[in-house]
């Protein structure tokens, strides 16, 4: 008989950010480590009031089995808030997931052969690497300069024969780096050229607190490309609704086809509750209302950083999104770091898990979105503190 | 470049029930296709209250992100259910899934290589051929005698070297087939002796309406088993709730790995909501209104087809679940019938689909469950019509 397990779980592993938060779950620790939104921003009242009018108004439909491309109507909504921001849609090429995180498995398994190369960003998304890992691509990375990656890079790349370009061009998840309007032109012109796919993550595009708001490099591929968006960061992510935008109907088709084998569809209660907040209440106030704290909270970090960490060791300053990259001096390991951290209690993402070829062993992320700023000046001098004993 | 789509895509297609569904979704068809629970017995108020009752206790906590595993009281009461009905689970071995769809997904992932031998039952569950398919497996098939699958043929297939066993033992989807006891026990010794993995899927168990509850197969499983359930039939198919019992550790990391990749948890709303309403009703009195609803259904159809089809066609006798199983003399096509049924505004699902080897041409799958009597009667006296004017 053949081994128990396919040869595609050899390479991968549980995730190492989902393994440290079990280690940070004691309250004492003051935690930079995990990528949740702020809690006290979930527009709690609210969803019970849409919960109620949807048992109350449409309780069978909403406990029934439903479609799998998802509720129209919360699809028609999805549009109409991009084309308030000058992205035109048609909600038919929306298909609502179950999180973005779906769209990655849902995104691997289409496309995917075995060794097909997939272009991500040094660092890249740790969920987006587990996610593909299981179709066994080889993955191919371009660094990411301060405006976004680097395009000679990307178009070696390409020219080496890859299949798809993943990137998140806005408040990248892990480093906080945004792409430059230059930079998103190339990189379209690029994928155009090459006849490579573009996948775009978005889930934090609309948390922008500082610059202004950027086209998705997607409105300017000619030909594939798939944009995602969720409404974990600007609602909540309990839904765990997500969705991707495929104008291409023969992509379209096939994202259907594999979702329907993977959860036949998202929660219809979940689509309903959420369909039903956005018809109710001003998204677009809340939205401002978590840009506005997100946008202290990531100001206070960066001041304390300033106030608390020895010289040497440098950081991203996003724009917008829930993290932000410190580089300490070449190296230094930020998985030592963490042990001594960890007892001064403060906790952070070591960046090596973000390397698919194992360096950036002296980066670490941190998130500024799941604290206030009272913790995050107590959390930063902890950790500068740590950081200056491992520097002697 | 390579080609655009994945190799494993090119042997998938849309599921035929969901294309028929559409059509049938003209009101004046009376439709035995779909497999939808009555929404009619949806414990809608309860639901309601369960919803307003989280938003207000632990709200924040229900639209937070959550652990891959699933809700900890949750898993509690699906081990407690289990323990009334004699056995004994850890509900440290249960992995909340999104429905138990993705199951058959997750078990794909971790355990197929391209070409591993799985063995089904024939006619045998779409959804499982859809979801494994996309793992590129050879399929196996072992006939599904009165009380369960031919246990030579089962042998034969193992000796052949299969790498799992993917079954439903009670009033199977699409037959209505439950196994006996000999054969749940004769199934898993076999499974035992030539180290298989069982996966049996259980989402009708609950819904016996004749005969005696039987021990699952899983139970007499020495070795490797899963066992796979679901709240879509006994509460409510829109939340996306099933769940695994896997007991070996290496299998259920495994799973869990697979998850975090896949949606990295089923929602945490649709979960508090489902456990808020278990913990605050009388499930088991639920459960049994819609037994005897079902079996009402039942009865009437077995009645009407008595009435009203010609001789020389048979059926399944179901003591439970939601489906009967049509066999027509040999050279009939069900295809062709479903023409001229839906002209007469009557539907259901063709056999052959749930065929892997093309054959099953002369078979249909009737639902009883989302109809009521009246309907059921005047469905079957036009379905009856149909065939005797096809016979002739």
């Amino acid at each position: 008989m053949s081994q128990q397990f396919a040869r595609r779980m050899s390479t991968v592993h549980r995730s190492f950010i989902r393994e440290i938060l079990k280690v940070t779950a004691d309250p004492e620790i003051i935690s930079f480590a995990g990528g949740l939104p702020n809690p006290e921003l979930f527009p709690v009242p609210a969803m019970d009031k849409a919960a109620h009018e949807v048992f109350a108004n449409i309780g069978a439909t909403a406990l029934q089995y439903s479609t799998t491309e998802g509720d129209a109507g919360l699809r028609a909504i999805i549009a109409e808030r991009y084309a308030k921001r000058g992205l035109t849609v048609d909600p038919d090429t929306i298909l609502v997931t179950t999180g973005s995180q779906q769209i990655l498995d849902l995104g691997g398994k289409i496309f995917l052969d075995r060794g097909d190369k997939v272009v991500i960003e040094r660092p890249g998304y740790l969920g987006a690497i587990q996610a593909f890992s299981l179709f066994e691509p080889e993955f191919v990375t371009v660094s990411l300069d301060d405006d976004g990656p680097n395009l000679e890079e990307l178009e070696a790349a390409f020219k080496a024969g890859a299949k798809c370009f993943y990137a998140v061009p806005n408040f990248q998840n892990p480093s906080g780096v945004s792409y430059s309007l230059e930079k998103r032109k190339g990189v379209a012109a690029l994928c155009d050229r090459y006849g490579v796919l573009f996948l775009e993550d978005d889930p934090y595009g609309e948390l922008r607190f500082l610059g202004e708001d950027l086209p998705s490099v997607f409105s300017f591929c000619k030909t594939k490309g798939l944009l995602c968006g969720s409404f974990s960061k600007i609602a909540a992510p309990g839904f765990r609704i997500g969705w991707v935008v495929a104008p291409q109907k023969d992509i379209y088709d096939k994202l259907v086809i594999a979702k329907q084998a993977a959860d036949l569809h998202t929660s219809t209660v979940a689509q309903a509750i959420m369909r039903r907040y956005l018809e109710t209440n001003d998204i677009e106030a809340h939205v401002a209302l978590i840009r506005e704290r997100y946008g202290r909270q990531r100001e206070c970090m960066v001041e304390m950083i300033g106030k608390y960490f020895p010289e040497g060791v440098t950081i991203t300053r996003p724009e917008g999104g829930m993290f932000l990259w410190v580089t300490m001096p070449d190296g230094c390991s930020s998985m030592e770091l963490l042990d001594m951290a960890v007892r001064d209690k403060v906790a952070f993402v070591p960046g090596r898990p973000f390397y698919v070829d194992g360096s950036g062993e002296n980066t670490l992320r941190l998130n500024f979105s799941n604290s206030d700023e009272a913790r995050i000046e107590e959390g930063i001098k902890r950790l500068g503190r740590s950081i200056q004993s491992f520097l002697k």
